[in-house]
């Protein structure tokens, strides 16, 4: 560990300060555990004041969120680039990849143009789409990729009009998606076979969406002990709730894939250090008159609870600070190529903090975590040198953010 | 090739023969094309009778065909093992594997033990169980697996109530089914990827049953190509009908898998030679009475057509005969481990012949091929050493023979 100066800022107003820094360079992270007590003056006999829950202050790298619906085109009046990038960043989340089910789904030239277009308008933070595949436009995909970061495959049920069944558009996806673009799948299930069986057919990297269910979880633990070419990511709200809270919430708490059983949630805990690659939210916003109506949409809002829900779980050992961060920004990262952030970080409070709809970002409006206390909020981040977000306060422009890949 | 000394009956009451035969010894074939011409008598100036069509016999290995469904127990009004190894018999076919999806299915110990000694009684040939996977008796696989050959997976809709969805049951499956014991697979469309997929997971060989689309095929082709541990069979009523002949046959042609279309057949052909591993019938019976029913079965009987209808394809230059004898005797029988049979061998002329339900060996009674023109029939069939299959005539008594695995 190499010797660095840190400027460290003491409040001499506290009676007594107990403080832990994590410092990350980069490369390494490092724990600073700093203890100042200050004594009551003019006594003979000196002892510490009893000290009160003092704050921790940490800095993490800026956050990757490789799944959400930022429903530019066709559902602007829950969210889209502006709203959806100044979530990202109140989250701690620097980089995030849209999902292609919008109206129209961006699986065509013209739609992924536009949506990519409307995105360097917008933008807040680096921002990403994903193609989407279609039996329709399976011709299109190569034309496609030049506008987005992955291919995504929906094999089950979801919102929107792009689930792929059939074989011969599955087997196209594999032989004409550009090699060095990952493929992200939503397969639930026995669709997780699927999934495995066409990476290990076509020697090709899948990453599965949203693993919910003990099943999936232990299948890819098994494919990846074969050592096939697949990663997975989880949730927070199916690591957080579980379906006594679909039941609680109603149609507030429907979402695809459903919450699962308890045991489903053990089993995510269990793999979180191991087979689960990385942390994703599948923010997806719909309007409280939505999801209160007849027919209401599946999905939920994630981006401004993902960090402080998983610092939680750090602050009750489920899983180490170096570990957060490889899920939700190291490993992302890596898996979907995204290019390096210098200049970029995250300065977290480690204080109980309670979500408040009021206070998000999200054009929506509404989080089914509202009311939950959490381990940490986002004090400020820093966006290639500047602050662009602090204390509450937005200070990104829209389209001060970037599209990638580049064109 | 080495010198042998063969038999040859020429026949000169004929005024001319031309004739081919083909000698197999084990291990390889020989074609001896003989030209005799019986020139007229008293004329000088001698010239050849036109000559009339001769018949050819050609000499193969007992057939295995390793997916029939001889409905022990619970369907022995349509089936049994004594009607279905007859019919076996008759086809040229002296190894038959019988599927568990029977009434009850052979999924429990108590069932298969039951099914398997009954075997022993009735059978007149070779013959081996498989073992149905189910989610209620999965625990009991490994005592299952004494009696069967093989397991057989329903991953799809079929006749009975076999049908397994759930990845928990999948997996225990593979982690609990000897390995020394193929995994067979009813896997349409996607759920062939399913199938690939746990066979990378747990490397170990999955072997896919009538595989009859285009997709599907090519799938495994790629699959193949990878290198990944599959094999599959397709059926000669796959082959040789498409939805043409099930708008004609109505429920008669009704199967599952469904008859595909002509560029389904076509997909088939093209792959016969390399992609396909074996032909199999998916003999499976029921009663003319039940097929006209308002709720017919799926399923049609093939053992006493299979080999008439391949070597149609080879007078076609379709395949050769070395490739029948690959695709029906040698490849089914290594794929399945299965014992080798000294001393046994099927006869066959090679002439056209009418398929006629009259003349069928099956307790059901008819054939959706009644009245369709074949390149061949069994004339002889000599089971370690004895005939028991003559012209027509059935030789071999009930529990001559032997059931496999022995206990």
């Amino acid at each position: 560990m190499s010797v660095a100066r840190l400027p460290i800022d003491i409040d001499f107003s506290a009676r007594s300060q107990d403080r832990a820094f994590f410092c990350h360079d980069g490369t390494q992270i490092y724990l600073i555990h700093l203890i100042v007590t200050v004594y009551q003056e003019n006594q003979e006999n000196l002892r510490p004041i009893q000290g009160r829950n003092m704050t921790q202050t940490i800095r993490l790298p800026g956050l990757a969120d490789v799944h959400t619906h930022l429903r530019v085109p066709g559902g602007e009046h829950k969210e889209d680039f502006q709203t959806g990038t100044a979530a990202a960043l109140a989250g701690g989340v620097t980089t995030v990849l849209a999902m292609p089910n919008t109206t129209p789904p961006l699986a065509t030239e013209t739609a992924i143009a536009a949506a990519y277009q409307q995105a360097q308008a917008d933008t807040r933070c680096q921002l990403g789409l994903f193609a989407g595949a279609s039996p329709a436009h399976v011709d299109e995909l190569p034309r496609l990729a030049p506008y987005a970061v992955a291919l995504k495959i929906y094999l089950n049920d979801t919102f929107g009009t792009l689930r792929v069944e059939d074989v011969p558009t599955l087997r196209a996806c594999f032989q004409t998606w550009p090699l060095d673009k990952p493929i992200a799948m939503h397969a639930e299930k026995q669709s997780v076979a699927v999934g495995i069986g066409l990476a290990a057919t076509y020697n090709r990297h899948v990453h599965f969406c949203h693993i919910s269910r003990r099943e999936e979880i232990e299948l890819i633990a098994d494919a990846k002990m074969r050592g096939l070419p697949v990663t997975c990511e989880v949730t927070p709200h199916h690591l957080f709730m579980d379906v006594n809270d679909a039941a609680r919430l109603g149609s507030l708490a429907d979402m695809r894939p459903l919450l699962g059983t308890p045991d489903d949630v053990a089993a995510l805990w269990e793999h979180l250090n191991d087979t689960v690659d990385c942390v994703a939210t599948d923010h997806a916003p719909h309007t409280l008159a939505e999801k209160r109506s007849a027919t209401p949409p599946p999905g939920v809002v994630g981006l401004e609870t993902s960090l402080g829900l998983m610092l939680t779980a750090v602050s009750h050992n489920r899983l180490t600070l170096d570990r957060l961060i490889e899920l939700m920004a190291t490993a992302p990262r890596r898996l979907y190529h995204l290019p390096e952030q210098p200049d970029t970080w995250v300065d977290v409070v480690l204080e109980p903090t309670i979500v408040r709809n009021e206070a998000l970002f999200t054009k929506c409006g509404w989080t089914p975590f509202d009311g939950v206390e959490v381990a940490g909020r986002v004090e400020r981040v820093t966006l290639y040198g500047q602050v662009v977000f602090e204390n509450g306060r937005l200070l990104a422009q829209p389209g001060s953010g970037e599209v990638i890949p580049e064109m």
